[in-house]
């Protein structure tokens, strides 16, 4: 057993925030006088798209590299992800001077096994039905003196991300509502601690796709309820269950948590490429799309939007919108 | 007969930039670490895809409806134009409490006569194959008394499009080359104006499709060569003909004019997508794909890349990007 890792607060944010100062893009608010007029509100759009890899997954990866003593991150890092986290800690790690092992899934896409690999990190592959990669990461952290970096369920990485709403709140300071695309809950758990704090009044609310709403459930029951892998488009959001830090962050200091359908995430993402000439992935369209369907209430009101990632290639992006 | 226009100075450009303050969106320069690395150089992306209706266009159709004296500004503008210049006309008047009449090609697609139309623009029909839009202009603005604002051949136009140089060269001054799309010569002549007076040594190079080669063929001539309106998927550049005020423009400032296919244009649009996570038409990827084809040389050098528009649908971006 380990010991159980605290939970992150606002001075973590805040800490997050110094180590990411001129390593991460500190992303520029977008607004859209059709969005506003759609809403009947004003909406607020954080582009972490334009973010280091392509999504905030770099906030969190690059601060829990940053966090470590220099002797265990020296030693290296290793993490489990065949997505964006994946990229994020292979490029943290490159930047911070050691080495990033990745455990993937035997069948995950080229074009990401070569992002991955691209920024230096080293792929050890798994059989995503037979192994379990969170068992063939710990067994490489003990073997090899790594350093595990989870996807979501870490503070150091809950804090990087809350820097999203750091930002977007300094910049934005009197926002009725903040709206957060929901998987393991790293991203809207660091929001909230960051948005509770620097304006108390602020409604949070983070959206799920409708296939996978065990963050929903587990809000309502109080406690995480775990579901199986959902299915949807939006394939940064299809974790079975929040992450055991990230879940009491968020039962104490989120309001809501809503769902989308996935044809609402397609619409959203033809709004962005068409009317904001954004590249937005599934995934990152979840906030909006909730916006949008009216799911979030935005009538007459400031609403912080986040859109957390636009890694999509061209050709499944053409063949979601074809459909 | 009207009297010739005025060629346009660097004093054009900074008016116009006087009277765009605040009204255009002063666009931000973006940069691409693999964009970089692709070039051997620096490369420094002006995205007039963020630029309101979502073009370049908007900077000399404000410009050029502002510039009008009151009275023939209240009595309003006339145009002709299936793409971005009709919407820009449409959307400018409308800031400046006038009307615009555009005459649009009858079977221009319904999504453009839409966006002119919900900037309160006025449309009006024509076969393209039977009648002359320019005839049509010329007639309306003589029995209604308009203004005649054409795409591209207007010194003001010209001055507006200028301030995309001006702006680029004042965060980044020391460019050695400027790179711009290039159709009837509005967006390059005044981008030349702009680039020759702030920094004399720069190399200014146009890009046309290589379906649609009328500048290169003009400035190797040293008079305006005419040819059969091309086939190219850069539907922003299809003009058989440089402007009469723009090609003396050209011919004085511009170093080179050179072309790309439209598969180099597809492969730039691809790389937007999916590094820079921007969403931008054909004809706004000519500059990029001449520099990223090594058509102008990048190696060791920094090069200002100009993105004219990014109004493309998704179902056409999809069909392109599928081919």
């Amino acid at each position: 057993m380990t010991t159980p890792l605290p939970r992150p607060g606002f001075a973590d944010v805040e800490a997050a925030a110094a180590r990411l100062a001129g390593k991460a893009h500190r992303t520029a608010v977008l607004t859209s006088r059709t969005a506003d007029a759609t809403a009947g509100g004003e909406l607020f759009f954080k582009p972490e798209n334009f973010q280091r890899v392509g999504a905030f997954k770099f906030r969190g990866a690059y601060n829990a590299i940053a966090a470590l003593p220099d002797e265990a991150r020296a030693a290296g890092i290793v993490t489990f992800s065949s997505g964006n986290h994946a990229q994020a800690i292979a490029c943290a790690a490159a930047m911070l001077g050691t080495k990033a092992t990745i455990v993937m899934p035997h069948d995950a896409p080229a074009m990401k096994r070569a992002a991955t690999a691209g920024y230096g990190g080293e792929i050890i592959s798994y059989h995503r039905y037979t192994e379990d990669r969170t068992e063939i990461g710990r067994r490489l952290a003990s073997e090899r003196g790594l350093t595990l970096i989870p996807p979501f369920d870490h503070p150091d990485v809950i804090a990087g991300q809350g820097t999203v709403a750091l930002e977007l709140l300094t910049d934005v300071p009197d926002l009725d509502t903040l709206v957060v695309p929901l998987g393991g809950g790293g991203l809207l758990a660091g929001c909230a601690i960051a948005a509770r704090h620097l304006n108390p009044g602020i409604s949070i609310i983070g959206v799920e796709p409708e296939a996978g709403d065990d963050g929903r459930q587990s809000l309502q029951q109080g406690s995480i309820v775990t579901i199986p892998v959902p299915h949807s488009i939006a394939d940064g959001a299809l974790t079975p269950a929040l992450g055991a830090i990230n879940f009491p962050i968020i039962a104490d200091l989120v309001d809501q948590i809503v769902t989308v359908p996935d044809a609402a995430l397609i619409d959203a993402m033809r709004f962005f490429a068409e009317r904001m000439k954004l590249f937005v992935e599934p995934t990152g369209a979840l906030a909006a799309a909730a916006a949008f369907t009216g799911v979030v209430p935005t009538a007459g009101r400031r609403t912080g939007i986040v859109i957390s990632g636009g890694n999509v290639d061209t050709a499944r992006f053409a063949s979601l919108l074809a459909d």
